[in-house]
């Protein structure tokens, strides 16, 4: 059987449920590419008392896990919440397809802790993300989803690429917004969620002033609520 | 101290970081009022190991607990993510107006669990409540929602207030849609997320004929990418 993990934010985020469902299994693999920890794994091996064996994409992409899953109990620990990328949608089917068992357990994803900005969850648009920019690619689409939810007063969450640092992150968002000829006001930046969260709300000039540590994401407000902004205000 | 502590989707879905705050603190309420639980409190009690106290909307809203957090360590624990409801965001405000200490635990949502559906939530737009009707009251404005999320080919999720019936929620689906010229296609109906996750997927004539357990919600898809189809139609 293939029991998919959430790991949620920090790393006593896993829930009752994960942590039983770990003492029966016999290989604990970890999806270890879409996100940076923000925290030492040895830590998260001492909490959960198991070894953890790290993935790469092409490793957990494979059937490889699915077929292991066939004989023994196995599962795979997902940072945030186990089905926010595609790929783990994908496991899920090949399982139906070999026909071998499989559970989900449900842990807090990033977008849970964002309600602790004082913006409202209910008023979020799609979700952007931001990949890393090379010499000769410089996508910049997810504005395309930001002006999308402006459309319609919403909210927008940009996720950044592994890897990306603050300032490169924020280059790019300036970059993409000049190409796109979307105005940037205030912009609200969120590190470390659900571990050691703080929020940064303020103008690119005065956000390019502060150190931010990773990970970390943005969100360019829609139309705020009085009560939103009240909280938001805080911030900067 | 105020810990507001999320309870994720069944009973086993509070993280270990919630369980072990649990054991310092004095008082153990509960917010009773937004949410059907799926399970028994008593069968909570017993796995978190100790006495919960109810506590209805007016409990939560007065300053009863952030006064109470002053001199000892209590919490509130809330179904699901701790802050998806505006009134948590409010109980913060009111930490930082007094001066009290708090934490927030987070813990799944019915947002994260939603992706088992196959659909990726990436793709979903605004959330829409859907409100009891009442006689001489009959708000159909979470149709708005859909309609802005649908003019950004975004999915919704239209969560139900407690204590509507599927048969009722179906009705005021359907009679809120003809209101608002809204064309009701395929509607997707998930049913106890994360605790023992159901999906339904078939148009409202089809759905009618469905007993489906408390607490539910409907997702109205918007643009399907060809793999979101895929999986949908599993659950005709």
């Amino acid at each position: 059987m293939l029991h998919i993990i959430g790991l949620g934010l920090n790393e006593k985020g896993i829930s009752i449920e994960g942590k039983e469902t770990l003492k029966k299994c016999k290989k604990v693999y970890l999806e270890n590419y879409t996100v940076e920890f923000p925290y030492k794994l040895e830590k998260l091996e001492k909490i959960i008392n198991k070894k953890i064996i790290s993935l790469d994409r092409t490793q957990v992409e494979s059937e490889k896990l699915v077929i292991e899953a066939k004989e023994k109990n196995i599962c795979l620990l997902v940072y945030g919440c186990p089905l926010f990328a595609t790929t783990h949608i994908s496991l899920i089917e090949d399982c139906k397809k070999n026909k071998v068992k499989y559970k989900i357990i449900y842990a807090s994803s990033v977008f849970d802790a964002i309600a602790e900005s004082g913006l409202q969850l209910y008023k979020f648009g799609k979700i952007a993300s931001m990949p890393t920019w090379e010499k000769n690619f410089t996508p910049d689409s997810f504005l395309d989803f930001v002006k999308e939810n402006k459309s319609i007063n919403a909210h927008s969450l940009i996720l950044i690429d592994i890897g990306l640092s603050f300032k490169d992150a924020l280059n790019q968002l300036i970059k993409g917004s000049k190409n796109k000829k979307f105005k940037l006001n205030n912009v609200l930046v969120c590190s470390q969620l659900g571990f050691k969260s703080k929020f940064y709300y303020n103008s690119i000039n005065k956000l390019k002033k502060k150190k931010i540590k990773t990970p970390f994401c943005f969100v360019i407000p829609g139309k705020l609520h009085f009560l939103e902004e009240e909280v938001l205000e805080k911030f900067t």
